[in-house]
């Protein structure tokens, strides 16, 4: 109880987004430590495998306010339990997909995602092919209806998968509606109120650094 | 022709990974406006949409030797052809999947990895239900035949769709089979040998930013 109190508070402090983005590499290690029936874990060992820092992940780990002991590390099952608790993977986020064409309908078919908290309750397309039709068991909706089915469904958050022509007009439409959370896939950069979370992931652009850096190797 | 050789040689020149990263938003950008018929762009008119410092976007641009002109601006079909050919979204680039699971199929779903020059010419799995059958047209192999799929193939990259506790030793066998880069959409960190290209895609890092961003705006 006394950890679930304590990690409500530290999710409030403004964290570092590097460590944020390494958070889940930790989570996912000492999760396959547990399955393998693994009690105790050092930072040495965690740098080792994860090619970070030991210094680093004592200070990541910090945050957290979870420390290690002298000689034994970290206990796998509490590292997991409160790390999972922190990044917010254990609660329901709630959200909808604008957008069901090929990247969209890849997203909801993802179970991966409902593993880390999202949970995705409707799509949303300008498409009448796709009104009204099911896609991995999730209704598409009119986009028309967003309003409607933001306010019903309470998503906070909005996953932008549609052409890049409409991506901003669709976002304005999403944030008018109540969404508080932009998830944007397209490869093209949105923009929104300071009080909207904006996450960009353009897997295309990682797509262009992986090319340069091939073309350079090949030389 | 003599764009083309221009950007040959640009190519191998290290870039700095956050030009990279913009360059899809430019080229993104561009490609709308030359559908929509527009002639020229100033790099004040990029900086508004796409919320990037206009002397920043002049320095990126610069890499690829694209100078613009005083008062007009770039010439937006010009711009199109140079960035995409820059980063290497024309020309075809194989891959192999391993792991065509929930995300694993997602992926080579999308139709829109094609667009951006990745070919995912064969899928790997060690499930024997999906082994001998087709993903999105594309043939699954045992993934113990990877030395052969990738030999026959000449797939440069290998994608890693498989569950955490397979993707270092799936990562390996991909290096060993001959594979120059690993796209690894696996939420752990994964090592390889210098010469290789990791690019690290954890959507699931990306929720885990957005979720605390949530948290912190709905004090």
């Amino acid at each position: 109880m006394q950890i679930t109190e304590n990690n409500r508070t530290q999710q409030r402090q403004p964290l570092p987004e590097p460590t944020l983005r390494r958070l889940p590499w930790y989570l996912s290690y000492v999760s396959m430590l547990r399955a393998r029936g693994v009690e105790y874990v050092s930072s040495t060992s965690i740098s080792r495998e994860l090619d970070v820092d030991a210094s680093q992940i004592a200070k990541d780990l910090s945050f957290l306010s979870i420390k290690g002991k002298t000689r034994i590390g970290y206990e796998v099952a509490q590292l997991e339990h409160i790390i999972r608790d922190f990044l917010g993977f254990k609660l329901p986020h709630t959200a909808v997909i604008a957008g069901v064409g090929s990247l969209g309908s890849a997203l909801l078919a993802d179970s991966g995602l409902h593993h880390y908290g999202l949970d995705i309750v409707a799509g949303l397309d300008i498409n009448p092919d796709l009104i009204g039709t099911e896609v991995a068991g999730v209704p598409v909706y009119d986009l028309a209806d967003v309003g409607e089915v933001v306010e019903r469904t309470k998503a906070e958050i909005g996953i932008l998968t549609v052409p890049v022509e409409s991506a901003q007009a669709t976002a304005d439409l999403l944030v008018e509606s109540g969404i508080k959370a932009l998830w944007n896939f397209t490869p093209i950069r949105i923009s929104a109120d300071s009080g909207i979370v904006v996450s960009n992931t353009s897997i295309y652009a990682h797509l262009a650094v992986m090319y340069n850096r091939l073309s350079m190797n090949t030389l």
